[in-house]
């Protein structure tokens, strides 16, 4: 089959270290497997990471390596203990691959499994026509749905679904959130936050077209940074949910966020470095919000089943995956830049 | 009355600055003051910040100033308006006078309340043989007790339950949580977890006393360091309550906390300076908590009443003032330092 | 003042016992008293109640007795100690007068109370040209709102907010939520569960007048009876809110729910009779919701604040009152009634 | 293989339709089964109501049936696909059979899975030398434990656990727990509501042993009835959990409990027949608890392998089973029944 390989660790130049050419197809080996036939696979900023030879809280893998996280498709294949998938089902691909027997996840924390598999982390990915997959990691998606629009929730959708819904718990009606960062994930976060909270909703981004995104998708207001929301006398937010996670935006947020107030990190891209009075003076908590549960992508593919969650969607053949991934660095990418293969 | 007051900011001998002496005695002007008899009132490490020039939070305050925010007495005198309370009655007095109108207040949150009065802080303390307050800030303690081993708790203790209720949260009975500084705070914390959680309670604390008092009050083991303790086998702590709140401490917490795991942060020496991402790969969350809310230390102080928490008292009488607040800064008090006017 | 007197219990002719005479206005009498010129007064259920001589969870008020506990207007006079209102400025009244000092209130609970004035049920109420509340009871209204429009917050809005609070603990967005009785507190609820919850939301009532204008309030689906959605193949509920509370809604209810779902029980016609087996079988919870808090209060006006909940008022005059209740007996009002002193 | 094997329904005479003989032997079908030496299985009330022909929310299973859902033991033998247990191994036997794929229990419920295989109930049980179940049913226990002990936790310790962890979300260190019925469950949950809870805990039993044993394993009180508490001037209950379920039992509970308390119903021999307006106007909850989770069975095994909770067993060999059933229909077992084939 035709997939997109990364050969070679790189900061710079990313058109020569990944390239599509032709690979071995996987095939059925344990009674649970799924072939998915992959038709949109999301490019996200963790394949950065691993472009630069970061690992992000997985064992590394050794290279050729293809990658792709956040894949949706149709089943090509299925293992014979399989019992609530057919071929030609539409599905969309939990990121983690577990047994269902790990003491992490009978408590409801997939995503705590240490001994786990993540193709496009640490196996072969949807960067590719074809992706294995185990039956527990498949959700059912509607028949004639398209599953490119479906692809970013895997990953992007899931993290600021569990970020927004832990942010939520302290959000009520009188209440103001900040979602920090319009791209691939907080576009779906504002929306997202406006379903499971009751409170306005601003949008902080320093790109005007990701404003501008912001309140097409229904934010209350949007704003280039913190101190220009509070120079329009907007209320300083009860929650910050930081999808950059720059010093810049968590000093912002710590600054900014009311007494009881809760800081939620899905970026992480800086450090948070404060005097730990400010977190008690105020009362504030932090807390990493780290993808999601398998329980929370269905929550969450309801939403766009039900037409209550756009998903915004930039198209990349499988050829332009090194465009794709030099747009997304850049900043270039409007939504969540999504591969067909 | 005689006084202990604050003639100027040190940061090194107390003994010249802190002087006892006569002032004033409070008188009621309000229907619901209250004046109250002092009979212990706790030395507290912010009050060694206040003397050094710092104010926590809090408008300063000119000096000359009575320290104490941390006070139990017989009440002497009542105001025109004063329902529960009679003069006689045996009273813990929690920090915070407010009115009952504030929005904060209104949603349960006494302590967030900005427009406060604090006795010891910004109004005149307990260091004295008398002391005004509002009935809103009195909790009735149990006939025939001896206020002193109550007066601990309207800060210290206090600060501890509300941090142990917020890390309880997340405690199984299969967890381990640490408790660091086995000191004012952290000997009643010990208790208070126990008996908030099911969770195993292990002690940090650098001191041999400490941890000796510690296994006594009931923690199931007691170490120097988060280091003895893993090289002891213990399991890593599902949640951490931090009364040290030092850099050292804070990333021993940070690095060895579980995934999905609480830092609950008391202590404020030194500074939280993290890679946002630590936070993230393992689901962490960090809050502050400070001192507590008046149900709070109406549960508290019931504990107490019942005899299933001890708190330790080191006594000092009025004119040993200046011995207490440097045995305390020296960390040389066992349990609670309180003065006995 | 003017004000509708009920002279005499009865369970037919309203008109006879409620009559407009003069009584004499309320005054100042302690410091923390405000004086409203009342301009909406909500009819409830609950009057009905009073009516007929039942005295819902309250002691008995002899008569003559003014009814309206759902009330809001302008401020008239104010006591001396008042220090956050001042004539002239518009309020919506909490229906509870309390000291702010019992501990019920201290943890949040206001409404739990024992002790407590409540105008219109054991105090002169609101279907008056003026009323007397206290400073705590009072919650301020924007500048130049129109009271009328707030005055069923009090009670109907309220208890309804908080019924609809408590239902959207257990609910998800792959959830279905029933709200029974789209009357004067079912109106407000189906819109507020909206707000608060993301799931689908589907109204019962067996008028079609009010199944109409739950629909255009925003009900996902609207329904005569649970047997009626089953039929439409509409999802089981997850939660119920029942706003009528008879042998039947409650029957259909505990049969309907999904498993591990909830009823929250608001209205109280009739009698809950099941075997207890239906509530262990299923993991069902059944919980009774009372007004609400202060806390609620604010929250729940800030959406009608910000147009975010539309208060549906059929109004009647002050010389209307036997009208208007006789109105609400027959099931005959949309929305709420609110009298205009 | 032997095995007590019931032939036929009886409300009367147990000794005739329970019959101890020779059975075939489970064998290894699936990759995940498990063959289970049985060395204790729990006599339950639920095994009451099979013997007369009730089939408590589960499909009928046809006579002749083998009883017993409450086991554990030694593994005799593992299907080719088990990863985490070998023969040899001591273990608890979770008592529902799921595949892990249903959404009920990919949110966290195993218990709620509809389509599921429950040994004893719908399939062949514990009461006989050998028992079939799955991996992710298994429990491991501790090398050298006595399974005897634990195997009561797989049904009613684990009940009472689910009821326990749900009243405690209500209980503050001021308020008081009732648990009535002190027998097979109500010994382990007074227990263990003092390990999860802050509470006081009073035990309520008609019996005299039963009540003895309450005080022993640590109660803070134990009185026939709530009549009787409340003549010795005890607390009324913020939380009741009942282990009867008579009308007798329930309609104490409901006229007893505190203003906003919740009553957790685990027996369910009667019926609850109440007006409306008793939850509305105190706010109550009723809510109903069965089994629980395989996390909660974790959390509950560690208790007992802490020795923090001690299980009062009373032994019967396989060929005592119509004794045993019968003691536990007259009332006669003190704790659990225990089968010992």
């Amino acid at each position: 089959m035709r997939a997109a390989v990364l050969n070679a660790y790189t900061t710079t130049e990313i058109g020569g270290v990944v390239v599509v050419g032709e690979v071995d197809s996987p095939t059925i080996e344990n009674a649970d497997d799924l072939i998915v036939r992959v038709v949109g696979a999301g490019v996200c900023r963790t394949d950065l990471h691993i472009l630069e030879g970061q690992n992000f809280g997985e064992r590394p893998v050794p290279l050729p390596h293809v990658l792709g996280h956040e894949n949706a498709g149709v089943i090509e294949a299925v293992g014979a203990g399989v019992v609530n998938f057919a071929v030609g089902d539409l599905v969309l691909c939990y990121p983690f691959l577990t047994t269902g027997l790990d003491h992490a996840e009978r408590q409801g924390f997939e995503h705590h499994v240490v001994d786990r598999s993540t193709p496009g982390i640490n196996a072969p990915g949807g960067y590719a026509e074809f992706l294995k997959i185990r039956e527990r990691a498949a959700v059912a998606l509607p028949k004639g749905c398209d599953p490119i629009e479906y692809a970013p929730l895997a990953d992007a959708g899931l993290a600021a679904f569990r970020a927004c819904r832990k942010a939520a718990e302290v959000l009520r009606s009188s209440d103001t959130a900040y979602i920090v960062g319009v791209g691939g994930l907080g576009h779906l976060g504002l929306q997202i936050l406006k379903i499971l909270s009751p409170a306005k909703v601003v949008a902080i981004d320093v790109r005007q077209a990701a404003r501008d995104l912001a309140l097409r998708l229904g934010a209350d207001a949007a704003y280039a940074s913190f101190a220009e929301a509070a120079h329009a006398s907007i209320n300083p937010p009860k929650a910050v949910i930081d999808f950059v996670g720059s010093e810049e935006t968590l000093t912002s947020a710590i600054d900014g966020i009311q007494t009881g107030g809760r800081l939620e990190l899905v970026g992480v891209e800086g450090r948070l470095d404060i005097p730990a009075r400010l977190l008690v003076e105020r009362e504030l908590t932090v807390s990493g919000s780290l993808v999601g549960t398998y329980a929370e992508l269905l929550e969450l593919t309801e939403l766009v089943a039900d037409g209550r969650l756009e998903v915004v969607v930039t198209k990349y053949s499988l050829e332009q995956v090194a465009m794709a991934l030099t747009d997304l660095r850049e900043g270039r990418v409007l939504g969540r830049a999504v591969l067909v293969p």
